[in-house]
């Protein structure tokens, strides 16, 4: 490949596109003919306005969102969306419910519960190691919001549609599908992504508020805790994270422009998905992790026979020019993070270089 | 110049080492033959744990920092730090002195008193609009720290040495001053500072604190807003903003490789600031607006006869090359930053062009 570029399957950071990464390399030194890098222009300047505010309106267009909701741009990763949920939206006496479907649902738990607000946990699937996700859970009428995480990274699966809250808000971690697919916004109090999956690098998270949302914030929070103060100021009242707002703009032109937008990029996603999951239900060697109906189309888990084979198998997988294939550390086994991002020719080698793996090893 | 690039005078975002930029652009689709961007790599890769630890090694040893010392990287910038500082240092009961010497400073108060903690002002120098750094305090000595600016990016002045706290520990925003200067290490509790003036671009803020500082930081507060969580995980709890800190990383080594250090670095400052005052200095035309000994080296404000002689100056500046020229939209007037990666070439320039504005509108 181009400059000797692998197949990345990293699980975040993760592949980005090739046109954005060029786009980026051939303007870093002259940013918009301003005779200055992107990491060296003023964020009260006309042309970053133009960048976080194109980056803005792409993804309001892309996910149809109506007037109802704030674009935000926000530090600290979906980790610090953790506290700044429970801490903006649960006032003394109020209380959420949570669906604990793996890792990053735990820790949203943990932290809502260190800060001592009431959480409920209406489902989890950690009865068999979160490897499916819940298909019955009854809410608390009175919960302020549901949260739920769309996509879990770590143990490969994903919601297939939302569940019926009867009307109490959805707030959910998107962390790792956002923008894999088009869905209907209109369930959603509050939508957040870290960035280094899908839209961009590391460093910046996408919040995505409504007003009933916002109107909840009470005034007693450190402004840099307050969704209020970012949504009042374009999340500009300090110094954004400008290079990583302007990589999530061109991602999000990639997605609209050479994409063509989240109808097409999610039957690209199935296709991808479906490929690799293919491979892995063909073969007795290979063996999925996550229950059948609860598949991730991002995060692609699976076993081999043994350890010692899996080790080899990553390993000749990166001389092969195919990385980041390791499953997380705390679970172990083989992923393929196959976002956005990853194009199906990756999957194809992939595929290729598993049936022959097997040819060797099985 | 090279890629038609101007001088950039930006307060921040701010100018960043050609060489950083440049090979940054270089290695911009494949980081250390890994085949990936740096905005695709793992943060828990090999390659990654070599950048944030050569950030920190260099850190350490251009400020000569000993193992009490742990150098940080958290997101958020400087305004997060208001809120963190109190949060983690002062528990109920306690207090800590604030020095206020101008928008920051009086942003860091505001901060830690909306969280309720007992803040005594032991010096302003609100009396002359910001223009000074008070000579005179006393601090209270039961005080937990005390909070200084050391460099005020908006109003032009900088603390000329520290002032002495009989032992209380120093904390100060060094966002605009820091690594322009060597300075004693054993006076601070803790020293922050958003990257984006003199260490690299925005998204990133490092944090340098002691020992004794961290045993004070609560069991009780979220993850994210705890420096022990950082400090116990090497800054990796969750994913850090890589490519800042690999920016970062890329400054340090210029600065210990290529300028040789920070007296090297202090002596090139000097040079450049004296320069641009005496150009103001030796002139009726042009007026410096802070008082003489307290003088930012990083910030040169000063203003010309009426607005509409410092608009056309900015507008003229830019038309030959010269960025950023502009003051702070709250105080108006003309500031030159001339952070470490300014060269003295950037600085002549612009006191060849003063002249002839000069001559020409005088």
């Amino acid at each position: 490949m181009k400059e000797n570029r692998i197949y990345n399957f990293n699980a975040g950071p993760a592949a980005l596109p090739l046109e954005v990464l060029e786009e980026i390399k051939d303007s870093f030194l002259n940013f918009g003919g301003s005779g200055m890098s992107i990491t060296e222009i003023s964020h009260r300047s006309t042309l970053f306005d133009n960048v976080i505010n194109d980056a803005i309106a792409r993804t309001r267009r892309l996910l149809k969102l109506d007037d109802r909701f704030h674009v935000l741009f926000i530090q600290g990763g979906a980790s610090l969306q953790f506290c700044m949920i429970p801490l903006n939206l649960l006032k003394e006496g109020d209380s959420a419910d949570y669906v604990n479907t793996g890792t990053w649902a735990t820790k949203a738990i943990k932290e809502a519960e260190i800060l001592g607000k009431t959480i409920n946990i209406v489902a989890s699937s950690e009865d068999k190691n979160f490897s499916y996700i819940p298909k019955k859970m009854s809410f608390n009428r009175d919960a302020v919001y549901t949260h739920i995480t769309s996509n879990n990274t770590i143990k490969g699966t994903q919601w297939p549609f939302y569940p019926e809250t009867g009307g109490i808000p959805l707030v959910a971690d998107m962390s790792s599908d956002f923008m894999s697919r088009p869905f209907d916004v209109d369930k959603f109090g509050l939508i957040y992504a870290g960035a280094q999956k899908n839209i961009g690098p590391a460093g910046v998270c996408m919040v995505i508020i409504r007003d009933d949302m916002l109107e909840r914030v009470p005034d007693t929070l450190p402004s840099m805790l307050k969704y209020t103060t970012y949504a009042s100021k374009n999340s500009m009242f300090n110094t954004p994270p400008c290079f990583a707002i302007y990589m999530v703009q061109l991602v999000m032109k990639w997605l609209e422009e050479s994409v063509g937008g989240l109808e097409k990029m999610a039957r690209m996603n199935q296709t991808k998905a479906r490929t690799l999951y293919e491979a892995i239900d063909s073969s007795d060697f290979y063996q999925g992790t996550a229950e059948t109906d609860s598949r991730s189309l991002m995060n692609v888990t699976f076993r081999l026979p043994d350890e010692t084979l899996e080790k080899q198998f990553v390993e000749q997988a990166l001389k092969n020019g195919m990385g980041g294939l390791k499953g997380h550390r705390s679970v172990g086994g083989c992923r393929a993070s196959i976002y956005n991002a990853t194009q199906l020719a990756a999957i194809e080698a992939l595929v290729d270089f598993m049936k022959h793996f097997e040819q060797k090893n099985g």
